[in-house]
């Protein structure tokens, strides 16, 4: 007992569950100069971004960067990895437009829930169940997010207006709507879109870093590097100062992003009821407008990143007090957060104070950002993640595989939830298959040998005793058999029942019935259950001259026939 | 393609769709005076029982019997085993209860819907999906119900009206208003219980037929086994006599029956919609008035009996053209038919023409049946599956299955889906949690080998090259890796795609990874997806010698200590 007290409280455990006491002692200055560098490079990409993802989300813009510090800070004292950083992502954005009816009570209330739900699921190492959304799954899910989001940005790139959000109705709209494209924001659009694919590209080209370059080359490939990192705030701004100077002399050419909430957001519990024109409404409404959200969005949270419940967890919660709608590790930042160099989770720090000032001093400017540039921030980031290649590579490896896939790919077009759900029963009910029907081989040598090719869960053992029954006990007459179990790695009770209902059923028609090759842990289970006539061998060999003596087994190896004349009636 | 179309076509397949073609051709006149004995023998327990589950279902006494002699009809042309017979069970009529409210029209459609269910199921395949309904669950389930049944009945037999039917309130109000217990009613329900213990007990007491008997001796034993098999009807019938006896004297000391409705239903469509007393309930509204109760209903269907869908289906569509509720077959008929000595299901057709005429002729007769003595035939009839000993098996061979039991048991009696979900929920917990985290053995000879312990599906990839990475590449300096893949039966593309992850991770690190013991089918799937770096051996020692040589591995099998010092950088 005290043992495991010292243990739950030693610096070991607690370093485990505050992983921050794991590199905090090792910090350095120049780690600081790096963690500098990449947290304000982060933080240039994300203020951008935020704007942009809270236009998905359909939310005010100043909810993009209420989301995009706290998990900053968070992950600074509970993340294990240097790299990861916590925010908004496009994905996110989209469920949260799904699930909270655009409306900031609902968002925030969302995340909080989220962050509940996450923890839980953390607290009750439930995690694993996030592992049975398989990869096609998600890939399907993230392609026809990717599409969907990047589809309902050109609507911003064309300055149409008034098109509706569902997907289909978006699509119609959008060329129904066609001939009213702005052309101002057309351009401007394309202009940002090869801007942003441009910077990309340099930065892509530059050789790796070397001491041996001369120094003017060093400072360009420099400026080069910085730029095409920081790409997205580069563009932005410089977008921004294009239609301030249009807009000084009162040219309304681009459609702008408009007035923002200034300051920081308040810190209080978030919202459990939501005024509405006609009265309140209630938490359990709230819930039930929520309905598949609460389910589909911790789960997303996790898919994004590795699952890291505690850290996802607690920074819904904790930025659900300040207006942040639910947040998940980000893939894109977090790859520019490791290109830059960044050594330890401090780096978040940086990023958090950059949304931070951003927030505190940058809203009134804001309002000059046209919305063709963040469409074009956000076409860039989601075109990374569309990806078909995957269908080539399945039809090639596991065409089965193909259906979950476009089950979750086609079904996302229509509704989120009903797309991932239809993948994960597709993918499930393949899996549960091959539980549930394990394939059985059986040879005969004059005895019969069955070997189980996978294990034998309780969802089998009713088909495989009816297997054997139909193609042992038929025929006539009946020989011996030995059940190979050698795969059989755990055991219920349902299978021990089926287990004895076998031999008991082998012993009434008066056939020899052997086991080999348990594991040990199976045997004892099975000896627990103090089956009458259970007879086990440790290898199929041994089994085999039981029944028949030594000379049998020598030649079984080689030779392919029968080798014997059937044995019959062991137990007559 | 041909051979295809004449296969479908063979006398074989159509023995296999049609399974009467292949008793039908041997039947002889045997066979029809011995099916004619256990036909009209069952119909006796049937009748009896019928009117008592129809007061379980909430239902007027006629639709037990009208739910009783199709599926008799349908069984004899699609079923395949000789003994099972198609009909009312009082489980069935419990779940009948809860959601078709007492209400015939909800009953008939029920039966229509739950036929439907059944039949896309067989015709799907999906009759795997009823395999993860674990033993303790159904066990949990149905000493549930036959306690809820079978308390049920108690306000019958002490005389209470107006009892509630949700089981917590009725225990209660049963004990609650027990002063007015009715001591006719009282006395006629045990003296039933009591005599249908008796003769069930004295049916057991006979020794086995032999001709060595003298005549008289067989005489009487023969009388006494046919009274005890149709003890329900000859204690129901005794019980009518008693009450009428009383009745004509007009005493009313017992509670009676009643008026049933006469003759045979009407072949008709089953209704669509529901006429009540403020408007007409349409069929939406319906289907969502039964809401769980449609995956519920057709389960536990498929429970009660091996699951033959087709014949299932078929019985419970036809039966609602015929007014019937949901059947599925009764293990006590199916024991009274086989014990009979029934040789088809022939048998089937002598019962429904039992029912038949006794719905044509006898339903006057049945306004005198006494409540008590129903209440009697049904606490006998659950009494038998009522049993708590699998607790005591589960504590000593699996005690994690106790949960499932527990909720199961538990849960049904607040309300059944709950109580069948949330055992379902937990033991597909437990099995999901062993297929996502399967147990890896690793044993250091120098080079590592790691066995896993059970199959590798895709839920469990992410997890075992975690584990990798944190027990292997962490150690300083890592060792080259041997994965024992042994007992890996089938592989998707997620799996594949996680081994890719792997092996350039130890490529990255420079570390070895070999792989042994994979089998040629999924040699040939991890072929097809051209895996870079995947070096296959087809066993461990193959592996080992590889790296080591040949002397290296005469040794292994003897040693337990690590045998050559670390083989450092394969790959550098």
């Amino acid at each position: 007992m005290a043992s495991v007290v010292r243990q739950c409280c030693s610096y070991r455990t607690l370093k485990r569950r505050l992983p921050i006491l794991a590199w905090l002692p090792q910090y350095s200055f120049q780690w600081l100069r790096m963690d500098l560098l990449a947290g304000v490079t982060v933080g240039l990409t994300v203020v951008p971004q935020a704007l942009a993802y809270a236009e998905i989300a359909g939310l005010p813009v100043q909810y993009g960067l209420y989301s995009s510090f706290i998990g900053c800070f968070v992950y600074c004292f509970l993340g294990t990895s240097k790299d990861i950083t916590l925010g908004p992502t496009a994905i996110m954005s989209l469920l949260v437009a799904s699930y909270a009816c655009h409306d900031p009570v609902y968002a925030v209330l969302l995340a909080f829930l989220c962050g509940c739900i996450q923890l839980t699921m953390g607290i009750l190492h439930l995690g694993f169940l996030v592992d049975f959304i398989s990869y096609p799954v998600i890939k399907g899910f993230t392609s026809s997010a990717a599409l969907t989001i990047g589809f309902g940005q050109v609507k911003n790139i064309l300055g149409l207006c008034d098109i509706p959000r569902q997907f289909f109705r978006e699509v119609y709209y959008t060329f129904h709507n066609i001939a009213e494209t702005r052309v101002g924001d057309l351009v401007l659009g394309l202009v940002c879109v090869f801007l942003l694919v441009l910077l990309k590209m340099m930065k892509n080209q530059l050789p790796e870093r070397s001491g041996h370059q001369p120094f003017l080359n060093r400072v360009c490939s420099n400026i080069v590097r910085f730029t095409g990192t920081a790409r997205n705030a580069v563009v932005v701004v410089a977008a921004s100062l294009v239609a301030y100077s249009f807009e000084s002399q009162d040219q309304h050419v681009f459609t702008l992003t408009g007035k923002a909430a200034r300051g920081l957001p308040p810190f209080r519990l978030p919202s459990f009821s939501d005024s509405v024109s006609n009265g309140t409404v209630c938490f359990t409404e709230m819930l039930q407008n929520f309905g598949a959200g609460l389910a589909v969005v911790p789960l997303v949270g996790f898919l994004e990143s590795i699952a890291i419940a505690k850290a996802f967890g607690s920074a819904n919660i904790l930025g659900s007090f300040l207006s942040s709608y639910p947040v998940t590790g980000s893939f894109g930042r977090t790859a520019v957060n490791s290109q830059t160099g960044v050594r330890s989770p401090a780096g978040g720090i940086a990023t958090g104070v950059v949304v931070l000032l951003s927030l505190a001093f940058l809203t009134p400017l804001f309002f000059y950002i046209p919305k063709a540039a963040l469409a074009a921030v956000i076409i860039c980031a989601v075109s990374a993640v569309f990806d078909l290649r995957i269908v080539a590579v399945l039809w090639r490896v596991k065409r089965l595989d193909l259906l979950p896939f476009l089950a979750s790919f086609l079904g996302c077009f229509w509704e989120i939830q009903y797309g991932i759900l239809a993948g994960i029963a597709l993918s499930g009910t393949i899996l549960f298959f091959n539980i549930a029907r394990p394939e059985i081989k059986i040879s005969d040598y004059g005895t019969v040998i069955v070997q189980l090719q996978s294990g034998l869960n309780f969802p089998a053992v009713e088909y495989v005793c009816d297997q054997l029954y139909q193609r042992l006990l038929e025929a006539s007459p009946p020989s011996s058999v030995i059940l190979d179990c050698l795969h059989v790695s755990s055991i219920d009770y349902t299978t021990v029942n089926g287990l004895r209902e076998l031999i008991q059923t082998f012993q009434r028609k008066k056939v020899c019935l052997l086991f080999s090759n348990f594991q040990p842990k199976i045997l004892s289970i099975l000896t627990s259950a103090e089956i009458e006539g259970l007879r086990h061998f440790d290898s199929t060999e041994a089994a085999l001259r039981h029944l028949h003596g030594d000379d049998y087994t020598h030649n079984l190896e080689e030779s392919e026939e029968p080798l014997l004349n059937r044995h019959e009636g062991f137990y007559s």
